[in-house]
């Protein structure tokens, strides 16, 4: 097969990548690594343009010292107030949070903030498209957890229902993303066939 | 009038801020802040969620001293690769950029970042609605830019044209975003007319 110069580059940047880790991981990159290269791909191919918001942080102190840049000397990590990615795909408003586990048997809700809930909440509410994507580290399985069940489930845990999402629930509700090699997480099949079909 | 006790807290305060600026400068806030204010707005009446993207910024060193919050020590600016406001209105998915500039005649085009208007024009190729703000602080006054004017006038200027956006041309091609009391930059209703009518 011919590849772009581009994509072999990549393309053996990665196998390098797997060859180093091979020894102690199975794993491969980490889920936003992959959600990352996955949105990087959608972009490139005009599908969709996704992107991970950069982190808040509070700056205190900057210098500039003379002939180089600014340098940032004092600063702090804020709260997110909302989720980490979000971006269009067919006109349409995509926002979504992206959470590995360890975990084997089921998804603590401890691991999702109040307030990236009730931004998602919101979202939906105004028409746009958001869900939870949620790795089983352990298990090398990556879901689209649609958003309904996720606000249902929430909800009863705050009057008194369980803390965790079971992995079963999960595999239940969600649907399973397929990993390909250009897409790793390759999620907009699911959101064609949950919105567009 | 009865407004509710927020509300009237944040008027108490503008009030005062006002006051404080009035002796030497009439212009009120920054349009990042008036913006920020205005989605804000949007929010509580959950009529739009969009929000500023934060600074990008590539960290170098944190230190995490005992008992206290971790301290980033060195960290730099990173150049954006989007535009600074996303969202979403209507189910749509809204991407600007917002401007300021002193200049009384034009607005230069080195105001705006190559990778800017790429992004905008990926987002209009993908259905979204993207344009610019532009307010031209000595005049007090600012404008919703279409995104297809400024497509069109971009384009040309990569092919020798001009380098700025005459003011004249703006105030012609362009809606002027009204001021209001709670929506400092009420620019849903310009949508609503050039997108839901």
């Amino acid at each position: 097969m011919n590849y772009p110069q581009g994509t072999r580059g990549i393309r053996q940047q990665n196998k390098t990548r797997r060859n180093n880790r091979a020894s102690y991981s199975n794993r491969g990159m980490t889920l936003e690594e992959d959600i990352n290269v996955t949105n990087l791909y959608y972009l490139e191919k005009a599908k969709a343009n996704i992107h991970k918001k950069p982190t808040p942080i509070q700056i205190v102190n900057v210098r500039y010292p003379r002939r180089s840049a600014a340098v940032i000397t004092e600063a702090y990590f804020q709260a997110k107030a909302t989720t980490d990615y979000n971006g269009i795909y067919r006109g349409k408003y995509i926002d979504f949070e992206a959470k590995e586990t360890n975990n084997t048997t089921s998804f603590p809700f401890s691991n999702v903030q109040v307030h990236q809930i009730e931004h998602m909440r919101s979202v939906q509410n105004l028409g746009g498209i958001s869900f939870l994507i949620v790795r089983f580290t352990s298990l090398n399985e990556t879901f689209y957890y649609p958003i309904e069940n996720l606000l249902t489930h929430w909800d009863k845990m705050h009057k008194g229902g369980r803390k965790s999402l079971p992995y079963k629930q999960i595999k239940e509700e969600g649907y399973k993303i397929p990993f390909t090699y250009h897409a790793r997480v390759d999620y907009l099949p699911i959101i064609d066939q949950l919105y567009f079909s």
